[in-house]
């Protein structure tokens, strides 16, 4: 197996999917990847959705699969015996619409023009991704989900999820996440727009497969890198290093490792990720708003049965602690059975994707917990 | 007067000024303006350094100056009967080599071509700066110092004018700034540089003046913007409110007010900045270190007398108060007289430029009790 992924396709048969800008849209392909069984009564179903960079690949599936597509994003917590446990779960992540590892998105081919939709593919929202999910789910006559987990934008889709399917859900863990994206979450996300747009080599959205943006898709993840790291981090990871060299340049290389590091981490996600795609992702986490005043989307989960756990990280100033404690306030408000934790970690917003025993721990005891107070 | 500057120029006769990256290097022309007057004994100087992208124009000289040139960068605390009052010291500032509003940098004509200096200019440090602003200070016989106030990157020059001429400082205030340049701003600084560096206009730094590498200038400045304003004032200032409209656009256009500010921002900053000074001002502040291992230069401040007033911002995250805080630890190590405040802002880095009655009345006192305590 050197394709760990499976592929879904839908709305192509004059039902499209039915998006939040007004659009019909179709079709669909879904890549996801599952692990663990299925049992009988089809109750042991754990949806992991994964965040803004990220894919179905959420761990290998074994050692072969380990050696070919390298580990998952939560190969930590993800496995026989682990965290979540793939020996008691049946667990299933699919790549986001709009991304661009497996499933349609801007860079797929519009097949009424045989070539990639670029910008006329749909702005498409985190309510999308979820109802495309959940075509996922009827087809694979799943109807009850034991958990739904995720990070990030990974996060907020546990939370619509809860919110577009409450009777389907009954645990749910939003990590490092938010209700409403910030004015600093977006301004970070349109300056990486802007990086790409402005590249002359974008296009309008219109480039060549083997010739993208590459320069202004570097810059944009440089920035999100620096913001899923911490001052803390960085200092202890890199702090004033250079970078193989013994005294500074006087010229605009690179002095410090940590130059290195971003120039680094820029390039390499040029290889693998979509300049379109993050340009869609990133609109798709600035609509995110269940907290609307006037009529607050949050309020709707009044009277759910769905057992939430909340979980924030000290360090992390994208989606900082007090955003996750007005989520857990709002919950609360609506009478919602939420517990709360906060971990101590200065890595930044990465703490939720790094091994983490008391993160993993946290998270199979509660889902434990939630099977025993049946 | 239309231009309120004046112009020095120095180390065009033979005896160029000496730089840390080991170039000899002239002329030099540093434009400075002045307000208030000298006093017979010429203690009444207080020498007032700008940060990243400011100039000499620190505050407006007369109602015809404040109508041909705007208010000064530090109107609120610099002026007759202010925080900073004219009426009682001679105040001095002058355009940081490297930059370009008048001073000599990289946009600055190179005598050996006729054409810009772009990268031939040499990489300069804050201390190179810092023995630029002596030889002005030569040059006007001023050998004495009342007080140097900065913030951020001022806050550097701030620092180094104390090591480099300890004897002619009698009171330092440096604000919202730090004696090593951390692994966080090095990282926004070199994204800043690589998004003008990525510019297919920058051209090696060779572009010509009508025609900047303005898309990678706005980026980097708006990466700036976001890194001096802080997640409370985002909120505040902006929150999720929409630019002009009333709905989302499901297109990639400014939704949001913090977007539109950001992409404005940006947009001006192009008119009345130069690229190149970007790049060099940066790696300048990126440069600095007085705490290096093995030989903290901060130590050679031991058995000065200098009189400190170290000011930090709450929601200063670029500079947060800890790294205020480790400068004062330094200080006091050294038997230094330093005295600390944190104001408590929620404006973020830019906090040391907007009007707050607070920072006036601090810095105000402190000057009144620098001369009483003689």
């Amino acid at each position: 197996m050197s394709d760990p992924r499976q592929y879904f396709t839908f709305a192509d048969n004059g039902e499209p999917l039915q998006l939040d800008c007004g659009r019909s849209f179709g079709p669909v392909t879904l890549a996801y990847e599952t692990w663990g069984r299925l049992n009988a009564e089809k109750s042991n179903v754990i949806l992991i959705l994964h965040a803004f960079s990220g894919d179905s690949h959420v761990a290998s599936h074994d050692e072969t699969d380990l050696e070919a597509n390298g580990p998952g994003w939560w190969e930590a917590m993800v496995g026989p015996g682990k965290g979540i446990d793939t020996e008691k779960y049946f667990v299933l992540c699919s790549n986001i619409l709009g991304s661009c590892s497996g499933s349609t998105g801007p860079s797929s081919i519009n097949p009424d023009t045989g070539k990639p939709y670029g910008l006329d593919f749909p702005v498409v929202t985190i309510r999308d991704m979820v109802n495309a999910q959940k075509i996922l789910l009827d087809f694979l006559g799943i109807n009850s989900l034991y958990a739904v987990v995720g990070g990030s934008v990974g996060g907020m889709q546990v939370l619509q999820w809860c919110i577009s399917y409450p009777e389907m859900v009954r645990t749910a863990i939003p990590l490092a996440t938010t209700m409403r994206h910030s004015a600093l979450c977006i301004a970070f996300n349109e300056v990486a727009r802007q990086a790409i747009m402005t590249d002359p080599k974008w296009q309008q959205g219109k480039y060549p497969e083997d010739d993208p943006p590459e320069l202004g898709l570097a810059v944009a993840r440089m920035i999100g890198h620096i913001t899923y790291l911490s001052d803390e981090a960085m200092h202890r990871k890199f702090g004033r290093r250079l970078q193989e060299r013994d005294d500074l340049s006087f010229r605009f290389e690179s002095d410090f490792q940590v130059e290195s590091y971003l120039n680094y981490q820029g390039t390499k996600f040029v290889r693998r990720f979509d300049a379109n795609s993050l340009l869609y992702i990133t609109k798709a986490s600035d609509y995110f708003d269940l907290n609307k005043e006037g009529d607050p989307t949050i309020n709707r989960l009044a009277g759910t049965a769905t057992r939430f756990l909340v979980i924030s990280f000290t360090s992390d100033w994208l989606y900082p602690t007090y955003q996750s404690r007005e989520l857990v306030q709002a919950l609360k408000r609506n009478g919602c059975d939420v517990s709360f934790c906060e971990i101590h970690a200065d890595c930044g917003h990465d703490a939720f994707l790094l091994p983490d025993d008391r993160l993993i721990n946290l998270i199979s005891g509660f889902l434990s917990g939630a099977a025993s107070n049946e």
